[in-house]
């Protein structure tokens, strides 16, 4: 029996990014404290997030526009023009970013890579993520990399489809339960969970909701030893 | 001699783009009327465009920030929220906007695919551009759909090893020399020029500036008959 093919997960599960966001977040907050507490800030920013997540996708442009439209909800249109400039100068701090790898990824990959087909699949603003992944220095340990509007089974299908690899033969690794796990479960795949320190409201589900087949693991330097042994 | 593979881009080569920006901008101008100018406001916005190009990339989220940055920046930041969400309403708009085919692409297009494998090229937006080839309709014809975030002849590499093509078996044809015909001459393809009735400052090049070797044509409807008489 050939290894099978791994996919991984971009943000959160090789590079640092929604602990970016979160910082992001705190200084919005702060710049709204006149107008509204913390936790109202931080609920309308998900509920305007949520209400735009099918016109401007995932990633730091989205994002960005949901901080404005925020910022001028919560203030009653009494937001000054210069908040608005330093939010979108946040935007360009986020865009520019250096791509902080996770304890012990570049050796795990490279590790991974030499017993596995790799693939990369990862979602947000396409010049953005292509920016990470050249800046990852990982680029050359995957035989394909996916940048995405969206990870359900039809994207999974495409790619699987694509690389010739059958559902049966892939094990998709990442942190989102949502994106990463349940989509290739559906296919018919393998997924295991690494959990990220942090997770982003819309990718939120219950620690209940990660089904019992699915192993998880703390950080992405277990993998090696898990494939090894065997995956359920 | 088996026929030439056929690169297609999509904004303002299938369906009109341009001149909803043009419409958009038009507004923003109307917006900023008390503090600026039109010439100078667009002027101006054309230059922070080129400004964030490096880090927005292209599409309506970048466009957007950019707009919200030049009326800022024209306003010596005396614009009212209000503004700013106006102009945020507009790129909602723009997202919604449905797609509207150049005359007679729905009918040369299926021509063209009856006798040729078809590429669509094309930059943005990556959930917008999906959203769009969608709903053309079109998506059928094309053996791949490529979504990039720079025409540049890397990409049209990988594009054509992707689906082994030679270069000189492949056409591209389009609305912008910068995108659609120079990088694909470099490669050693052939290109055909569908100039659009508006083209984008940043896409912009003298008319000079066409190669004496790439054909032009008024509307993507006469291209089946060049291809028939024989490219150059």
């Amino acid at each position: 029996m050939h290894p099978p093919v791994i996919g991984l997960d971009g943000d959160d599960t090789l590079w640092h990014s929604e602990s970016h966001f979160v910082t992001t977040t705190a200084r919005m907050v702060e710049l709204l404290a006149e107008w509204v507490h913390t936790e109202a800030a931080q609920d309308h920013l998900i509920a305007v997030e949520r209400r735009n997540l099918a016109r401007f996708g995932y990633g730091v442009k989205a994002f960005t526009l949901s901080m404005i439209e925020t910022a001028i909800e919560v203030s009653d249109a009494r937001l000054p023009a210069s908040a608005v400039q330093q939010i979108i100068d946040w935007s360009k701090e986020l865009m520019d970013h250096p791509v902080d790898l996770l304890d012990g990824v570049a050796a795990t990959v490279a590790e991974l890579a030499a017993g596995h087909r790799l693939l990369l699949v990862t979602k947000g603003d396409l010049l953005h993520q292509e920016s990470k992944v050249a800046r990852s220095g990982l680029e050359g340990h995957f035989e394909g990399i996916h940048i995405v509007s969206e990870k359900d089974p039809a994207t999974y299908r495409r790619i699987l489809d694509r690389h010739g690899v059958a559902p049966a033969d892939f094990v998709m690794v990442g942190n989102s339960v949502r994106s990463d796990i349940l989509p290739v479960l559906e296919l018919g795949g393998r997924a295991v969970h690494v959990p990220y320190e942090v997770t982003w409201a819309l990718e939120h589900l219950d620690e209940g909701d990660l089904p019992g087949e699915v192993t998880r693991i703390d950080r992405l330097g277990d993998l090696p030893a898990l494939l090894a042994a065997g995956l359920p």
